[in-house]
């Protein structure tokens, strides 16, 4: 029996899932055309026209900002705006990705928990037409779900937001890095999360969630897939082993296991967020509904946390009293999470 | 004992090495920092200074399209000009790539054999200072080593090359996407290779020679690390698991196994065009000194080959008669090799 | 005697200052080398360093967004971040021109008068580091003087945030479009408002105060000339008949002028502003330092005054009630400031 | 009676023709809106309509690089691949300017006199296609009329091309920095000699051609009017005090100046060239069909033409003897050109 892990800094600090990496191994057999001409490709192609029941275009890529870059870069014009949350991995993570790909401006809203309300939405638009010429066009607006702050968009509140967005005449490009999570609370088809709700591009994330280096920009207008592909390869994101980017997303999302690890780790921060929230001093900031956990902690419980080696991030927040980031994996076990509990508990009894 | 492999088409057919896969599994134990905060990272680093005997800033991508399009973009700024042989990989295949990343504009010079002249860069330089603010500003050099024909610089040749780029003003950088085919055919050290004849920047292929996708450019100036590594990350290249970047590139590097799998390559090359050479009505194009061979094939002996299951790319060239190119990479065995070279022969003989 | 103007809209409502015109029409005498190797190009250079009293490069555009995004160009990497007020002309109201420039991300930071404080900025580079590659680089601060907001930094004020600005590793760009209103109202010489404060580059305005198109970048740092030279081309800024340019800002710059309109222009806000304050329900929403007015106005007012063809802009202000923009140029006389007060007192008399 | 003018470099080293500089100085009576909101504005527009037979947009700026720049932006994708003759001022003279503009790729073809053939453009086209997502994505066609080599396209040889253009889905440009000079030498319509051949955007040249500095794109689909506008913006090239673009060229385009102008540029460059290749060792070039003369001369004519002050440039070329370009302009007199003329006869004659 090994140690528990005491790492809960991101979903990031976790390896590959079991399934993905024997996948991979598997895919090393033989000779097979390189940069997407191979079957693994075409066979992911068909599956994810399956998963989100509609024909979809899906090209992969090996890391989240650029596929937050593509999709922004697909559906804004180098003049244009678009639109995300103050806090979005979009406008403050990415080292100006988006801009780069895309040269559209990416403009940050407030909102009070991760996510943007329509109304908000309405009035940077309107604020941002009245300039004419002078400022940039609004052409799309950007949402994460699950969000930065660990909660999850109802799908009346994403439908709401990409309706408005559509009649304001903006694309609508959500930010999945952690998607399976928001899937495993909402208990939703991945189409009623999407398309349905009036979605055109959505980043699926799968690296966080048990892939080594694999995600994928899905449009659900294949029209723009010619546009989609040179632009991932003039920006150097088309592998020539192509094979192991498809292989990894084809075990992802078969037989369910996107979604086994999302639902897992979001039972693990669910436990992890009780077990915290019932000792004296401990404040939830946010609800916890996917795999984040953020919370206010007493000093001294946090300093017996770190000191008894547990890694996590203080967030940053306007509150005057710090925000730290918890996050569960596939990976995380629940002794993983018992062992923290058990520590923050003694530290609270003292 | 499986059947021979047929596909020559590209070296990047091949799958992965099996010491690289396991040094992924390896890698797969426990919760590690994200984005180059671990161990293995750090390791690449160590290692990296001692292969190239001095220190150098290694920064590991997933393409060699990636490393090419950093390195330039590090060496030149975006009014800048930078030469490279017109068939250079950098400016025919990689869409715009370079331009991308850099603003720069790439100028594809004539060479008789992938191997660009120290009178024919001065040549160009001299004609593009001719107008002055006009046209862009001179700033680089870009050359392939190995060379997009299956070439190899002498060290002779790229230190006079690397000189004349240095009195012009100009840096270089070595597309070494075959970096290790060209060490393997010239018997020399890395250092020897690079920085000791004035080479400023390396893109160091792994992918192609073994590796699931692991690349990186190496920067014989450390001071330029931190341009890099926020261009890496506003290009969406840094990977959140990158121990699984770090991790190919060590089992790449260590034990010889770089420089053993390119002497296989290259001499599944040799054997390739010494045997296709004796046959009557073909003709090699170029010298087979690394681990391609260019060759004119008779049509019919080129139509048995096709019909046989045989696989490769007819290259596009000014030739009057079609030019063929076949690769031998580390996986190719003398078998493969026999059964193409039996098949020609009993088409040269009908 | 013509009827008084009654267009209050922006100071480049204006047309263009007699001696300026006069100096078109003078520079159009024989043939003369283009683009800028004539004599009225060196003639400039002579005069901007005898003007600010050292060395400096100037190069000449037609446009202030021109001007402002080449500067922030030279000083700003592309994955750089460049900071401003959030009512910036940088970053609301250029369309994008300074990123697209430069690359760099442009991040507007709140200011009560359009002043930005030097602990503001601390505190955003604060933020901005600690997240290291994930966000971009902080690298230049851009000020307007005078402000967006007709406010104008004392020398102790611009001096304390330039000094912040180097102790960060900042840049220090001065965004001038109106800094001859500022130099009038500071009382001071062009050298002591900017490179003696630690200002490394201005965009010095001309259109507004008098010239029919004609800005420039002035550098402080000479080197610094041949990337703006590259880049004025590249972005298609360098006029082929050049001396058209530099026979403006040489008038501009030649006994006065450029002073001499702007106190004018400052009178002329002045008078308005005191003018109208002194009306019932009428409220200056910042001081009228240069030569633009921000005041709040009852309703029937501002309806009287529209009624009378007077043309003034809303300005977009988080404030409850309306803000109304007014601006004086070089050409604004004083019956046209008293056409306006007789017709706002008329109403406010009602 | 002035001395001639001894200055033959180029056509912008001339001056602002007076009907041109008469409507600078009309244009400046009152206050009018910035921005384009102006009556000049508006009636440029209507004229443009006119001149051209139908309703196009026309969107004036100060420099022939932003024109080609910007037209280049609105025809093709930043992975696009934009064609053009290797010689062409969009490849060689404008320092990347349209690449900048558009993140294309311009790719510069042979041809032997300036003019792109048909079947040159196709096989590039066809070269490019062939590589797939690996090379940029066809799409524009720039051609220069008249050309930079002074030769002007046959209605025929223009529609050929154009044709042969649409048929590889490519959309057409053409840059007209020296349209008129086309015009006057075809005899045609301006309509005829564009869209009727299915050219989708022209750069109107007018500054060589007796403008102070006032280029304009023309688009003759006018629903792409909105991408150019916010392109032009967020380029720095929208004028504040826009009337003074659009007055020059509303002065331009009536009454004939500028056919007239050019009519008149070309004539002089006839009386050159014809006057030149009767000398004995001087040889053409190629044929003087605009304003420009390329010309062989011997060493010691050309020796006493720069003894005795005349101005132009030797051109680069491939030749073994050094090719000159000598310009006229509108502003060039018989009485210059019999002086230059004379001059060299006389050193002919020793």
């Amino acid at each position: 029996v090994s140690a528990p892990r005491r790492n809960f800094a991101s979903d990031n600090v976790a390896g590959v899932a079991p399934a993905i990496l024997a996948a991979l191994a598997a895919a090393n057999e033989g000779a097979a055309p390189s940069y997407g001409d191979d079957a693994w490709t075409a066979r992911l192609g068909t599956l994810a026209s399956e998963v989100f029941e509609r024909e979809v275009a899906i090209v992969p890529v090996a890391t989240g900002t650029a596929a937050n870059a593509l999709s922004v870069a697909v559906l804004a014009p180098p003049h244009g705006a678009v639109y995300c949350c103050q806090d979005a991995h979009l406008v403050r993570d990415e080292c100006g990705a988006p801009e780069f790909y895309s040269g559209a401006k990416v403009i940050g809203l407030p909102t009070p928990d991760g996510k943007l309300r329509p109304e908000v939405l309405a009035e940077a638009v309107e604020g941002s037409r009245a300039f004419g010429v002078h400022h940039v066009l609004p052409a799309a607006v950007s949402v994460a779900q699950a969000t930065e702050w660990g909660t999850v968009y109802s799908l009346a509140e994403l439908g709401a937001l990409a309706d408005r967005a559509r009649g304001l005449g903006l694309a609508c490009h959500v930010d999945g890095a952690r998607f399976a999570n928001a899937l495993a609370h909402l208990g939703c088809t991945p189409a009623e999360a999407t398309w349905r709700l009036g979605v055109d591009a959505l980043s699926l994330g799968a690296t966080k969630n048990g892939a080594l280096a694999a995600e994928a920009v899905v449009l659900f207008d294949p029209a723009r897939r010619q546009t989609l592909e040179y632009r991932r390869m003039r920006a150097g994101h088309l592998w020539s082993k192509h094979r192991f980017l498809a292989a990894q997303l084809i075990a992802y999302l078969s037989d369910g296991l996107w979604l086994r690890n999302a639902a897992h780790a979001n039972a693990m921060a669910a436990r992890l967020s009780v077990g915290l929230a019932a000792l004296p001093g401990v404040r939830l900031v946010r609800p916890t509904e996917a795999n984040e956990v953020f919370v206010h902690l007493p000093d001294p419980l946090h300093a017996a946390l770190v000191a008894a080696g547990f890694q996590y991030h203080r967030w940053p927040a306007a509150d005057a009293s710090p925000v730290y980031r918890l996050l569960a994996s596939f990976e995380t076990a629940a002794g993983d999470v018992d062992a923290l509990l058990a520590t923050a508990r003694a530290a609270a009894a003292r």
